[in-house]
């Protein structure tokens, strides 16, 4: 229930998911609601019914607390008995961080969660963590933040042997703030394959595969480019004359920009796995199409399948216990 | 003798902004590699000899500490001794920054510097602090930097009441990180203009004047978008198609990227001011051409004649000696 086009997307990109993956899908919401979008839902999908809806602009913390029958906090709580493997919503972000941190907990040795957006580059995409859940980090965080982010890459995107470099304000080790310094150091030590500090100009050139920091300086970063997009865009479409013919490639470039917005947004990308929760969450943006929550669905059953957290879980031990990891 | 084309592109900088601005200029640095580049200065250009030269890559503050008679060192003590208004610099920025900060110290009441950089937006600019100088900064530092790039805005960019802004990651009060839900508390209780929070894609808009955070976050910002633009103009490049009417286009769509390329340069804004200091020092970009040294000497006699600093101390004296709130 939802997203801002919730039930109706969601509805559909379950049933478009349901012929596409070997899984069973359960919807938690309104029947009802659900009815009016699709009379008959395929055998594979099941409804458990909720009478409550947390809404978009509603304090996180509070709405899981108070709408216990809300289908965001049922959803959750599927998966906290055993009853499904995955989570998938559109709705409320900082609520579906809360919801799953609360009733999941961190898997052993993960303190805090991060979200983990996929962003294009010029070689192809690279992984920016932490977007959302986590602004006040520290360098332990950071150091579990890119286990997570090396995990999730090899798994479910199936890049091997990850690169993992720390977002950072120079290249050189000793560069940064106290929290970039601390960091450096102790990825560097834990992290075989750690490629060192990585600046803001470098992260779309392709050379890395993971990327960490704070969730305020990733939510930053990942809402100027947003900003900043849309500013070019319109600053082109002033520069270019008004005559028609001149006017043309404004589509070319408006597919562009479009095209790059779209990149930047993790609904395309079928959502943005929670990192570090015990179990496996992914979440979209409001916006959501169908596509998307098919899309999303089928990476959380990648996740499922490839034991996503298993593998955060046992580096996060390895490291725990005073050894390097290779990753 | 700083910057990437020095003496000859800060020489011919100072020779034109010799003819705009009713100021005496010095230069400082090597007397016959200036006169290579101009055998005559004008009148109104002196030249004090120096023998050294802090290179772009060296360790700032042991650079200024073992240098002393490098053309960067004695630059700053010239201001230091009241022989000079203000001082302007195209080298190592972090050398710059160390110089004015070691040498000068901070004006009354401000604890830190803020490197000021000026950013182009839909209906103008406004300006950005920190970009540079300070990473670890506390909420009073970020009151401070408020202060200080509200006064710049007033005086040397001619904006009448200048609207100032927190830079986090949610419009309302109460989101963010431990230091941004400080700061607002700080800036809301201290600054009758605080306009709230701004996140990263409302930036552009235009709607407000200045935007205040700490270094790391500023630095980052800044370079992403710099990156974020070779990215975008390469995205569009490839899907042009290769026919040379089709192409043309392009050029308007270089020229754009460009345009904005340079305006969030800040050697285009004639250099961004270290403020906090107690002395008037603009730093340029390396790469800077005699126009953006000539236009960084006027910006830089302009904060000199409308008492920047003096309105700095001011208002930190004012709302230093008012009612602290605990944060």
């Amino acid at each position: 229930m939802g997203g801002d086009y919730a039930p109706k997307e969601i509805v559909n990109g379950a049933i478009a998911a349901a012929e596409e993956v070997d899984a069973e899908l359960i919807l938690t919401g309104d029947p009802a609601a659900i009815a009016a979008v699709a009379g008959g839902l395929p055998k594979k999908i099941q409804i458990v019914a909720t009478t409550e809806v947390i809404e978009m602009h509603e304090e996180p913390v509070n709405a899981v607390r108070r709408k216990r029958d809300s289908s965001l906090v049922i959803g959750a709580s599927l998966v906290k008995k055993g009853e499904a493997d995955a989570f998938v919503s559109a709705g409320n972000t900082g609520a579906v961080t809360a919801a799953a941190h609360l009733m999941w907990h961190c898997l052993p040795n993960i303190s805090r969660p991060a979200i983990a957006t996929v962003i294009p580059s010029r070689t192809g995409k690279f992984v920016l963590l932490d977007s959302g859940a986590t602004p006040d980090a520290d360098a332990e965080n950071l150091l579990q933040f890119a286990i997570m982010g090396g995990a999730y890459a090899e798994t479910v995107l199936g890049v091997r042997n990850p690169k993992i470099a720390l977002l950072n304000i120079g290249a050189e080790q000793g560069k940064g703030n106290l929290l970039s310094k601390a960091a450096y150091k102790l990825l560097k030590e834990k992290l075989p394959d750690f490629c060192g500090n990585i600046e803001g100009k470098h992260l779309f050139n392709g050379d890395v595969d993971v990327v960490v920091c704070d969730a305020f300086v990733g939510n930053v970063l990942l809402k100027t480019a947003q900003g900043l997009g849309d500013f070019v865009f319109d600053l082109f479409k002033e520069s270019v004359p008004k005559n028609f013919f001149l006017r043309l490639p404004l589509v070319l470039l408006k597919g562009g920009i479009g095209r790059l917005k779209k990149k930047m947004d993790y609904a395309e990308y079928g959502g943005a796995p929670l990192l570090g929760v015990n179990g496996i969450c992914f979440i979209c943006h409001g916006h959501s199409s169908a596509k998307a929550i098919k899309n999303a669905l089928i990476l959380a059953q990648k996740g499922h399948e490839r034991h996503l957290n298993a593998m955060i879980g046992e580096r996060a031990a390895t490291i725990e216990s005073g050894d390097k990891i290779s990753v």
